[in-house]
């Protein structure tokens, strides 16, 4: 396919050594060799680098000096000519040089733009187009390994092998309708019917299986640290937030209602939130206000419930607990260098089968072993993320639930005896389904969607 | 020379398409094919582009999908081998690759240390080194232009120039000591001396010249905008800010004491200083505080006072106005669109010979001529940056000025006939003072000071 030629800086935004303003399409060489002094750049061969300086052609000034590098069709990100302009990282020099690209009638990419058309013209399938933001946007290093392992293809792999099976079963199924008459062609009974279907969702189960983690790798584990005033809620912040062997905080700037953190638990991201909350407070004996709590535990799936070793459990204890009905919970009883006064047996009696952990901040005991109930809750048994295809894209994980439905309802079908061309319809919608993951079939406008979510200049 | 293979990331902080980390060494090309999968990178010709993966030699693992530039010495930034890394640009990401690179004893560069590598290797001068960051840090189409010029080392050529004249002048010198009795070797009369140092100090003072502007355009003008409540100082700011062709504010989330923001007025960076002040008042009617106005004033270089022209002049503009002494002044009269209750003979009085423009921002009338009123206060008659080399670094200027006082005393002693050792010593100090700018004769703790200011990777 061809398109118009597009431009965009695709480092990110703010001072730094080097800035990158990339161009795609047919016009990229052309353009940058109008602003080139140096060299022609239609001449050089494709993947080489080219020190030099860009002028204005409209002023005949010197404007920047530059490295370009040409990347020629198709071996490119997008499949299409590509040059990177590899220039000053200052705001306003990679700016100026943008603008100077786009006076020469290049368009401003829009976001997403590039990986969008490595998609269109096939490069990559849908999943993985989304799995590169996934990447961009990790957090940890388990994240970075499902989402490279998207990129890689794995997850389109699996799809496109069940698309497969499908189509096969279909094909068959076919033969049988409309030609009968044919010995030499296998006719495909219900009972070779229903054990292939079986397989389809099978596999379907399993990656759904992986979906939670995929989700918490992706997108971090919301987790709310709660208890009453001086159990040590701050205490577990900065010990978590120190202990994170990479911290990732968000970018500055961006506006947010919720403030959050996030630290790297054994590669478990965590999400940290109302992390303001818990700093504002120091010693200052707070009320808690059970509106409050009640709205940031409903944004949780991990609670980090904190107890006083040193005193009895309390009614206020009790009220916070009972509003974490349906989160996974950690109790920690802090503060184990003080007197016992708290009765492990009046907490467990409370929490049930809740993971407890015995911790004292002050003194730096137990983090080990709250780290490892962390990640023991999510990743059992230490699976390495590489050993894995991991769902981990809500959109996927909602068309791959669909299509279990679909083949579930196709194998009900069989064996209920229903008429051949009804198996046939929810056996192609499961195809479809499926192929929506990939992006085989998917509508315009959701693609639009889907790559506007993008950062700019990828 | 030869010093340790240094690595960091060169691209800005923050969440982008691609981010670059960048090794310079002897080893940068042997320890990025270590961590490569698909090429060997030490057969590959220099200044070409590979696709590939980085793997983990510890685990064996894909870590990511990188384009690697292989750049070998001496064509390159640092004259050593360099070796770019793109990646994807998350933060996360990017800081894995890094480590990745940081795992194979490749050490972490210092801020400036590429920079300062070309320096020392000497691919580039002092002057032109420190002019690489004023061009990352340039604000408008000027000061970039300015920044380009010393990177490309025109004031770099100057400066030698200048200490070859200087160096002739001593030759003579020396040759007339040594050699009396050499007829053939002219002899350096003081008459002939003085034209030759006259012209040299003629040469310096020139630059002198030349360091208000170039220091405005590489730091900013500091402009505060002043005047009573409700004069239109909010409405002034906005229409600045929109006017402005490239707003360059600073990067989001460094920590500052007071709120700037850049606005560039034809070319001309103005800095103004307190507009959080400006914009917090909004319609509220404040008291002016004396003493903020005198902290504020106490900042600037340039007021932009403004009056109502419907309201006669009061007591309290003159009480601003008398804080304003040894600042260059606007004077704006705003809201023309209203009934003229100010007599303009009472401003003139009051302001002297500073430029008074009269606008009424509301209707949007008289910006451009403020905007003129600006630009030619400084940059009379719209001498393009690029014809000229600018004084800009305050570091220069000093050096400059320094030099002017000895080449004026190495000027005096030959006039007073004093003994012409003396008369050699204040030359060579103007040549050494001269060298220093250039990095010819300074201390290693001031290199060291001056590249730690650059920006990681660069």
């Amino acid at each position: 396919m061809e398109y118009d030629t597009i431009a965009a800086i695709s480092t990110p935004k703010g001072e730094g050594a080097i800035a990158i303003v990339r161009l795609s399409g047919d016009q990229a060489v052309q353009i940058a060799n109008k602003l080139f002094k140096e060299k022609d750049l239609e001449k050089v061969d494709s993947h080489t680098i080219h020190y030099g300086h860009l002028i204005d052609p409209a002023s005949n000034q010197t404007i920047e000096e530059v490295m370009i590098s040409v990347l020629r069709a198709p071996k490119t990100f997008t499949r299409e000519d590509v040059v990177e302009i590899n220039c000053h990282g200052g705001i306003f020099s990679v700016n100026k040089v943008l603008e100077l690209v786009l006076s020469q009638g290049v368009r401003l990419a829009e976001p997403g733009e590039f990986t969008k058309r490595a998609f269109l013209n096939g490069r990559i399938d849908l999943s993985q187009a989304e799995a590169v933001m996934d990447l961009i946007r990790a957090k940890t290093d388990r994240a970075m390994a499902v989402a490279m392992n998207q990129v890689e293809g794995r997850l389109s792999k699996l799809i496109q092998t069940l698309r497969q099976q499908l189509l096969e079963i279909l094909a068959h199924i076919e033969v049988n309708i409309d030609y009968p008459e044919y010995d030499d062609v296998e006719e495909m009974t219900n009972n070779m019917l229903i054990p292939k279907a079986q397989n389809v969702l099978v596999e379907i189960q399993k990656l759904l299986e992986t979906s939670k983690q995929g989700k918490i790798l992706r997108e971090g584990l919301a987790t709310v640290i709660i208890g009453r005033p001086n159990v040590g809620k701050s205490s577990l912040l900065n010990t978590l937030v120190q202990e994170s062997k990479a911290i990732v905080t968000d970018i500055p700037g961006t506006t947010r209602d919720v403030i959050e953190e996030y630290v790297n638990v054994r590669g478990v991201p965590l999400r940290l939130i109302d992390t303001a909350g818990i700093r504002e407070t120091k010693d200052v004996v707070e009320a808690i206000g059970v509106e409050r709590s009640k709205k940031v535990l409903g944004l949780a799936d991990l609670v980090l419930f904190v107890l006083n070793y040193n005193e009895p459990l309390t009614e206020e204890d009790r009220v916070l607990y009972e509003q974490m009905e349906n989160k996974d919970i950690i109790v920690i009883i802090n503060k184990t260098d003080l007197e016992q006064r708290l009765d492990i047996e009046d907490v467990k009696q409370l929490v049930k089968n809740s993971t407890i952990v015995s911790t004292s901040l002050k003194e730096e005991k137990g983090v080990d072993e709250l780290e490892a109930a962390i990640a023991n809750l999510y990743f059992k048994g230490q699976i390495e993320a590489q050993d894995l295809t991991y769902l981990s894209n809500a959109r996927h994980i909602g068309l791959l639930k669909q299509s279990e439905q679909t083949i579930k309802d196709a194998i009900s079908a069989i064996e209920m005896q229903m008429p051949v061309d009804l198996v046939q319809i929810d056996l192609t919608r499961t195809w479809e389904l499926l192929g929506e993951i990939v992006g085989d079939s998917v509508q315009e406008s959701l693609i639009d969607q889907l790559f506007s979510q993008f950062c700019l200049g990828k």
